[in-house]
Formats: C-alpha cells, sequence, structure tokens
C-alpha cells in the first residue's frame, strides 16, 4: 500500500480546509514545521488574509506575511492537489429547525475526493455527534468511489479547542485530543500534532474523541441555564443572584458560572447536535433541551427585565440608551448568532434613541446600524441609562465615568451598578 | 430593651436544637468558647454521645469525654432555659411526594417558644427554601405570642456547609455565610461564629443566605443528573463513558463530575425545597425538575445495567455476588435516604447469592441483612461478580486480590474493571 502510511514525515503534505478560528491558526503552527497549505472557499476571507488582515484577530501581521510569502492560502480548491492529510475546520452550524447542519463538512469532504489517494488521511476537527466522522465520509467518500476506510484511506478526529478571545489557553499550550481509524493512521495523526503541540491525548475511538468534544460545551451550556433558570426564580422573589452568587462562591466547590445570553457558534449549537443523535437511536435528552429551552428563553426575558427597570426610574420610550457591547462574547470580534445583537435589536424596537458601541464593529453593522452606533467613550452624561452587555477591556474603568447615569450590568462587571441581571 | 442585644460576649448562653451531623460538631467547637448546651429529643442518640459514642464518627472520645462532663447534652428540653441564643441544626426532609417536610423546626422553635425571652435571638442552620426562616417564625413564634420581629426577638441564618466523610473541609476552616434579621443580631451572630470560624461571609439579608444555601446543593444535584443523562446516552450507543470523560477532562474548564446515585440527605433533597417554593409564587423550576426525574431513574438503570452485564457474562441468577458499599457516600457512616441499600435490595431480589459489605454497618442493617452481610475482604474467588458502589478507603487496593471475578465498578474507581457505569 501507498500513501500516507509508508511516507516520512518530511513528505507530509498538508491541507487544512477551512480558514477560520480553527484553521488558521492550526496553518500558521504547523507551516513553521510541515509543507502545508490552506483552502477556504470564502474569497473575502481568503483575499483579507492575503492582505494581512485577520479579521477575528488571532494572527499577528508578521505572521499573516510569512503565510502570504509562502503563496499557502488559496480559495482555489487546486492549491490541495498532493496533499496527503486533509485536516477539516469548518463550522457545524445548525438550521432553522435546530437540526444539525452538515454542508460544509459535506462538501470540503467532496473537495477532498476530488484529489484523494491511495493511503492518504482526512482528520476532522469540527464539533460533530458520535459517529458523525465515519457516518459522512462513509456517506461521500466510499459512497462514491472505491475507497474503503483503513484500506485505501484513513481517518482521524482531533477536536479543535480554540476558545475565542481566551489568550491564556492556545492550541499550542492546551492539551489537544487526537483520535483516528486504526493504529497506522493513529500514529501519523500523532506525530504531525506532536510536533507544534506539547500535550496530546490520545483517545481510544473517533467515537469517544467526538462525545468528549461535544459534552464539553454541552457541559457549559446546562450549567448557564441552571444560572439563569436560578435567576429568573429569585428574579420573581426579588431577590439578587449576583449578590446569592457572591454567598455561595464562598463554598469550596461552588461552580463560578454567571446568567447571560447564549449565543455564538459552539455553547448554544452543540446541544442540538447531541439531541438530534439521541433521539435518531432512541436516546433520551431531556435535561439538554430544558437547557436549552432555558438559555433560548433568556433574551426575552432580559429585554423585559431591562423594560422593567427602566420604567422603574421614569424614563419614557424616548430615553438616551447607551447599549456597550455586540460581540456574542468578550474581547472578540466575532458577531455570529451574537444574542446581544438580537437584544439590541429588540430594544431599538422599543426606544428609538438607543445607541450601540462595540470595539469590534465591522463593516457590515457600520452600514445596518449607521445611526444607532456610538464611536466614543466618554460624555456619559448624555446617556439617561446605560446596558453593559459585553465585558470588553476597554469597558473596565468606565463605571468611574458613568457618573449619574442608571446602569444595567448583564455581566456582573461593575461594583455597585443600578441593577443587575 | 432587656436580652442579648444588651449583653456581652461572656454572658451569651447558648442552645443547640439537634445534634446530628450540623449540631454536634457546633456544640464541640462553641462549648470551647461559651456557655453552651446541646439539645436533641431522640433519646436513643443524647445516650450514645453521653456514652461516648458518635455513629457519625465526626468528634473524637476525649472530646465527648469533655463534653458529657460539662454535662451539657440531653434530651431533656429544660436543659435550653435561660439560654438568650438559640441555634436549629434539625434535618429537613421530604415528604413520600417529594414536599418539604418542615416538621422538625417547627418542632425545634415550639420548643424555643417555651423559653423564649425578650431579645433572645434564634438562629437557623437546616436548609430551607428562601423565606421559610421568617415565615416560619412567624408562624410558631409570632402567632403564638407577644414576640415580633426586631422587636421582642431577633432572627438568624446561618447554613451548615458540613460535609460528611470529608475531612479536608471542616467547619473551622471553611466560609461560613452568615446573615441576621438586623444590623444588632447580626452583630450578635457575628461575634459568636467569629470566635471559632476564620472566615466568615456577611449575606445581606436572611433571604440572600438562604438562596446561596439552596442552589449550592442543586447545582451539584443538576450537574450529577447531566452526567447521568449523558451516560445512558452512550450507552445506548454503546460507548464507555469513563473514557469519554477521561477525555473530556483534559479541557482546562471541564468539570470533574461522574455519573451515580444520588442518595443522602442534602444534594437529592434541597432541589424539590425550591422547586416548591418556585411552584407557590409561580416560578418555573423545570431544568431543576429534570434533573432530578434523571437521578431517580438511575437506581433502575443501575440495575439494569448490572442484570445485562451479569447476562453478558453467562452468570445465573445463582451467581455469588458481592456488593462492596452501601453508605450514600464514601468513608462516611452515613446510611440515611442511601440509594445504595436501594440498588441492592433491588439486586437481592433477583440474585439470592449476593452479600454486602460495608466497613460501616451498623446494628439495624446487621439485623436487617443477616443472612446477606459479609464481614470479610478477602477469598475473592468465591465471587463470580463484584459490584463496587461506594469508594471507601478500604477497597482502594483490593482490585489487584479479585482475580479473575468481574467487577461491575459504579464508581471508576478502579482502572480497568470488567464494567464501568
Amino acid at each position: 500500500m501507498s500513501g500516507i502510511s509508508n511516507i516520512t514525515k518530511s513528505k507530509f503534505k498538508i491541507a487544512i480546509i477551512g480558514l477560520g478560528y480553527v484553521g488558521l491558526p492550526l496553518l500558521h503552527l504547523s507551516s513553521k514545521h510541515f509543507n502545508v497549505v490552506g483552502y477556504d472557499k470564502d474569497t473575502y476571507r481568503v483575499n483579507s488574509l492575503n492582505n494581512l488582515y485577520d479579521q477575528n484577530k488571532q494572527i499577528k501581521i508578521k505572521d499573516l506575511k510569512d503565510l502570504k510569502n509562502k503563496k499557502i492560502i488559496s480559495s482555489n480548491e487546486n492549491i490541495i492537489r498532493n496533499c496527503n492529510i486533509y485536516i477539516i475546520t469548518v463550522p457545524t452550524p445548525i438550521d432553522s429547525r435546530n437540526q444539525p447542519d452538515l454542508k460544509l463538512v459535506k462538501n470540503a469532504l467532496k473537495t477532498i475526493l476530488k484529489f484523494l489517494k491511495d493511503g492518504d488521511l482526512i482528520i476532522l476537527e469540527s464539533t460533530v455527534y458520535p459517529g458523525a466522522t465515519l457516518e459522512l465520509s462513509k456517506k461521500i467518500i466510499e459512497k462514491n468511489s472505491h475507497f474503503k476506510i483503513n484500506k485505501n484511506y484513513y481517518l482521524g478526529y482531533s477536536p479543535e479547542r480554540i476558545n475565542p478571545g481566551d489568550n491564556k489557553n492556545n492550541l499550542n499550550n492546551v492539551t489537544k485530543v487526537i483520535s483516528a481509524s486504526n493504529k497506522k493512521s493513529l500514529k501519523i495523526v500523532k506525530s504531525f500534532y506532536s510536533k507544534f503541540i506539547k500535550n496530546l491525548y490520545v483517545a481510544e475511538s473517533i467515537e469517544i474523541a467526538e462525545s468528549s468534544k461535544i459534552i464539553e460545551n454541552i457541559q457549559r451550556d446546562v450549567n448557564i441555564a441552571l444560572i439563569n433558570e436560578l435567576t429568573l426564580l429569585f428574579k420573581k422573589m426579588d431577590l439578587p443572584m449576583k449578590k446569592i452568587l457572591d454567598a455561595s462562591k464562598t463554598k469550596w466547590n461552588f461552580l463560578n458560572f454567571q446568567p447571560g445570553l447564549v449565543g455564538g457558534h459552539c455553547i448554544g449549537i452543540d446541544p442540538y447536535y447531541l439531541a438530534y443523535q439521541a433521539k435518531r437511536i432512541g436516546a433520551k435528552s431531556n435535561l439538554i433541551l430544558a437547557g436549552r429551552k432555558i438559555n433560548n428563553l433568556m433574551i426575552n426575558k432580559v429585554y423585559l427585565d431591562i423594560s422593567n427597570c427602566i420604567n422603574k426610574i421614569k424614563l419614557t420610550n424616548k430615553a438616551n440608551i447607551l447599549f456597550l457591547g455586540l460581540t456574542f462574547k468578550e474581547n472578540c470580534p466575532d458577531f455570529r448568532n451574537s444574542k446581544n445583537i438580537a437584544l439590541f435589536e429588540l430594544l431599538k424596537k422599543k426606544y428609538k434613541n438607543i445607541f450601540a458601541h462595540d470595539p469590534y464593529v465591522d463593516q457590515n453593522l457600520k452600514i445596518k446600524y449607521k445611526n444607532n452606533l456610538t464611536y466614543r467613550l466618554d460624555n456619559f452624561k448624555k446617556y439617561d441609562f446605560i446596558i453593559l452587555a459585553v465585558k470588553h477591556n476597554q469597558y473596565k474603568n468606565l463605571q468611574k465615568k458613568f457618573g449619574q447615569t442608571s446602569v444595567y450590568d448583564m455581566k456582573y462587571f461593575y461594583k455597585n451598578s443600578t441593577f443587575y441581571l
């Protein structure tokens, strides 16, 4: 048998499919050690990167220059020709009915199939339900070719643990779980990642690795959901959740979660993937879905709570309101599936004089919210009400400048805010 | 006004009502600094303690001697006469319909009322729903007397954080939350506890302190429930939960919970208290109750899983089975509401040759399970199947002695057990 299992490390040629939050850092790090190319069908993204602009702000300009000079980023799929390892890092979102939307993974596999050679290895990094890696490659690769797993090609799964906006936990310093379809391919997967990642953890099977990833985010989602349920419950009792949590946190094993909106492209999405697979096999996921239900409810509850607070201090719909933060998460320029944007839109319908600020605001938003955006973080006197939605570092020391203006603090970011979620 | 608010510390006379897991350590510690007495209406418990026997194994014999010599433990309520601080530490269980059973707190208040004097202070340590301390004292004290809160008597709430079987987190080294009905009584509460507890945390109100306590246990219950739901789901997919968790745990923020039965008198009970109060005020507790439902289901699921495993290795109902651990928790002599006992009973119906072992087995169990108990931890060869239900320290190094016998490991206690929950 030819292919990857018989070649030495120096002959690895790696294709990374998808150059977003997961693919770009992987391309950057691995390119220091391997012959690697990056493919993304999004020409805008590829052009940006080749123009030394990373909208996700993960990679330094000098590193982008380096990638550009190597000419290894392209939106032309031919760039992956002659590779023997293909790493898929595309998003795995849900559709409007909260069902897994695996189109991008499927498309990636279709692209790979055009170039796949005997003995090649395909590694998936995207979050999927247990069994999906094998299921999809059977469906896309094997049904449409002579390729048979562990005979003509190999599979690997190594879940990404990229944490947008987190400078402490990076690709190269966190433990990365790896797995593969057999021992031979596991060796290859290992020798690839071990070159630039210190701590690898070998999962015994692809399904174990898939499961381990998806439950990490589900655990987070359910924990936030519980705090959200408690927050709503205590609000009905007129009890301040922040102060309750401050007291609970003094117990040695209390878990420090806070109420809030769950947006983004992981925590609020992944539970639906597992629930989908559970349903297919006739298993239950009641708790997981109960958590999702509460977290989905929160946007309306927060909207109503803010409206109540505005009423309480006798402001009208004409109040001047400042809305701080639109990204889905702090210190991260990501607006995809941001519930803060959704909340802002709800509020904007009722309060015409509401203005949003976000240090990461992009061209799309600049156009969309033209008259309801502000770029200044001063003169807070002109606002009657301030809503802190995202705890960007830029907002850290603002409280003393707010003066007498009432603040609704969704993130427990400031001491002695007028109102807390 | 006379009473506690005008007397000095040296004149505190404290009554502790309820001498169980919470009351006895409190009596022991506070007796070193204060004039304090302990009352428990359970004569058996009082006699045991005065005979230097603490079935909970919390207090050393020499300390029991000390308490005995001081003659401060009694089942005669007259012992609390002339006290000015009353601390209630009785259990707060649920009834057969999972409703709060507050009888013991009510009885304690009724007893206190017989001796209550103007200016006295009542502190509750038992876990209750938010608002219960005030509600119950209005109902029992104020309705049946001239006493009015903050006028003739004061209230405090300081939730217990006793963790049975845990030698690291003790009454005197963990942070204790305190609260009171007004500033005056808060001062008294503080000066009492601060004498023997290093870290106090003042909650702004009794309701905040009550809430902070109840959510600690609810958070634990829901987290175990999630892992239980995932375990059942992955079992249906034939995926090993232990290995999945081992992989997930390599993520920096994954929370290390394990599947299992939730018994005892806190984690499985407290959620119902909050759910009860939520219902009364028309708030939702769906997630909390979904967690309870799963954790209640687990006993049957574990029973079926064990039966399956026994079938898998072709054993019959006549198999010799060893069941290790009957307490609700490791290294703790507590059998109350132990789901391990309930599981053992289920198994005993089907497998006549099942034998339980527990280092803490008490007289009741010795009588109840006479022919199905063993006191020996050797000759494991005679068993066809071993079930590890509780990870008592005594069981730590047994695996190498098990030989070829199959082991069902409910607690992920051993490496390479034949079966895991």
